[in-house]
């Protein structure tokens, strides 16, 4: 029998874009982002928290449009980025009887939220409109702009997804007024992560706002710049490689041993704060190969312990480390492709890191630790 | 805040190949599709029939090259093509620990496990190495050969699933020898669908194969040249529109009605025969208003009964049809999209078929059904 060789080619284009008070009644971003007009429906999918928050308000704004909105809303947090969720979001889409290319799913929310919505939203007749309006410092800088999306499944962190972007996000630093503390912080650590492999500049301006960043919300002298030089360095890294054809990714940097610690800690750690403890261990063991210098390492610890980061967790045994490792490699398709800082704002990959040098560099961190924090 | 537009292109290409006895212990074809080597593990994904038929020469496939295969065997049917399963293989896929981009996920069986295990793959950490080996008709002419991988969900046919091509699939028509006569009827179906759409020519060498098709599991004087030119008038149609941005789709005359009343009708109607119900019907409909003669309409009802495939089915009410076609409607963004046939070979679209239309259509099958029978 002959062959066939099939080529096709797929354009992706989405587009982000600043709003403030997005739910306001006269703010027609949203409405033009994702088609909402009279007698349109919209699915909407919000945690409880967000919805006791801001839920009148976003009612009001599709009443006031003569437009349909059915809400389907989740407990707060982690443990609801499960299949169950997916599948019960996805009996809900049927109920709503929304249209296969005109009619979105809209996810309002943190990254649990826009992860999960953007599953249902990529599989739901293989494919339905989709809209992100990221309410925690985390959506804004980092989940919420890329094409990732995600359950946990058997144990593991985001182990099913899709690179699926939403064809709109609309980032309105407002929702952070409401955004408890750790959240915030929570979201530093990814600003802090891709400021180190990036953007010295970046770095240095949440170094000089970090005595407020969190208490102000990130509305702070350098708040705006903070976030959109973020945003603008995470999208450098996706627009070239936004299905990971290349699985080394400096975007990567506190993502090697933290999914397999925010499963263990649990409900102890945040996505960020796992990342964080990541960061930590990984400028130590660029710090121990002559990589990264004494004074970027005691920039970089600093300013985490600054922020009111963790740098390092009790789960964090070198045990423990390695399995996260392996499943990692595993993950890189059988290579290292470690990120680690050679300076602030430069990188390296590195592929032969080793057990004694893991547990070297967590005794470094721990001994660095009350120093650092008695600043 | 400002704005940012990104755009990323992704090329897909796949290949399709034909290879006669896969599993032959020299037939390099699969080893060299799916990276087999010594040290190399696979997940292999079949039904309980298929491993009863083919189990024992796969397992001396690899073990001949010294390639690890975990196996997951489902039962066989319609009835496993759920999240339940998609699941539980992921959960295999963690077990047999494979690599993220060189250790593949194979499936070998019909359209169910393609289908199934193509959506596995796809979401196992957002992509895995995927390879199918069809054994049923309407693997090796349909479901194997496209991008469209899905499960059931909440009472609809393959309402949750994702554009995903395997890298490689290999077509082996000797599989095909143990297939029971109905499931190769079955496989009929699709290829009477894009006969009639779209070549005339491939029409006439069923018609002129008819008598023998089913018995000799299609080894009869045009088999391979009707597999052949099924796969190339599919393929036609993917090429130029794998992700569906198009909802117009010719290949999808015979899928109006269908996937509803096979939801219904349970385990009665196979996907084929379904199909064939649903294109005796629009056939009607596209006679009824002038589209389709006298001749080309007895033409093809002839066919589908000598082929022994139904073209009505008890389930079939004017209510059922009326909901069968809201609902795709939905899928089809608002609209009706119905291929009919303008004759044999050609094809069109309409958008305004009403439920009389429908009911007079159902009279005149049923009408037709026994004098076409008795020839
Ligand atoms: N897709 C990606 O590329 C990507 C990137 C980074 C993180 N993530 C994922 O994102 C998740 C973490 O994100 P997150 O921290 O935003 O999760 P989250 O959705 O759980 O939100 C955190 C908490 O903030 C609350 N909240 C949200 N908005 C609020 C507001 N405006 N005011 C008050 N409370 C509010 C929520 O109810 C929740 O309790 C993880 O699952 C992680 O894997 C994904
Ligand atoms: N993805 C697509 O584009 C596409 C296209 C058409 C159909 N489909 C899907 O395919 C499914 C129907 O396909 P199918 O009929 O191949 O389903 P199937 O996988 O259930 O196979 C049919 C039966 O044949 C048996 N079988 C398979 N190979 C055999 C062999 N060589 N010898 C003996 N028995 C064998 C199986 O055990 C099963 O009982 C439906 O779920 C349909 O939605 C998908
Ligand atoms: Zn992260
Ligand atoms: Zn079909």
């Amino acid at each position: 029998m002959t062959g066939w060789t099939v080529r096709c080619q797929q354009d992706v284009t989405y587009r982000i874009s600043g709003s403030a008070d997005v739910f306001a009644p006269g703010n027609d971003a949203l409405a033009e982002a994702a088609g909402i007009r009279a007698g349109t429906t919209s699915l909407l999918v919000l945690d409880r928290t967000v919805d006791a928050l801001y839920g009148k308000r976003i009612d009001s704004y599709f009443a006031g449009r003569g437009a349909r909105s059915v809400k389907y809303t989740l407990d707060p947090g982690e443990r609801v980025k499960t299949a169950d969720s997916l599948l019960d979001i996805a009996r809900a889409a049927d109920q709503a009887g929304i249209k296969r290319r005109s009619e979105p799913i809209i996810a309002i929310g943190g990254g649990v939220v826009t992860d999960l919505a953007g599953l249902v939203a990529s599989l739901y007749r293989r494919g339905t409109p989709f809209v992100r309006v990221p309410t925690t410092l985390i959506g804004l800088v980092d989940a919420a702009i890329g094409a990732k999306t995600a359950i946990n499944h058997n144990g593991h962190k985001n182990r099913l997804g899709t690179y699926f972007p939403a064809s709109h996000t609309l980032l309105d630093p407002v929702f952070l007024r409401t955004l408890p503390a750790r959240h915030v912080r929570n979201g530093i650590a990814e600003i802090v992560k891709i400021a180190v492999m990036k953007d010295a500049g970046l770095f240095a301006l949440v170094e000089a706002d970090c005595a407020d960043l969190v208490d102000a919300r990130v509305a702070t002298t350098h708040g705006q710049e903070i976030i959109e030089r973020s945003v603008t360095a995470m999208l450098g890294e996706l627009e070239t490689n936004l299905w990971e054809h290349e699985l080394k990714r400096v975007a990567d940097f506190g993502h090697t041993f933290s999914p397999h610690l925010e499963m263990c800690a649990g409900a102890d750690l945040l996505h960020g704060e796992a990342v964080a403890v990541d960061m930590a261990l990984c400028c130590a063991v660029a710090h121990a190969r002559g990589l990264l210098d004494d004074e970027s390492l005691r920039r970089i610890l600093t300013l985490l312990q600054r922020i009111g980061l963790p740098t390092e967790h009790r789960a964090c045994t070198s045990a423990m480390l390695a399995g996260a490792l392996a499943d990692t490699v595993r993950h890189r398709d059988g290579h290292q492709h470690l990120p680690l800082p050679t300076g602030i704002g430069s990188a390296t990959f590195v592929e032969d890191v080793t057990s004694a040098e893991i547990s070297a560099a967590l005794a470094t961190v721990r001994r660095l630790q009350p120093v650092a924090a008695s600043r």
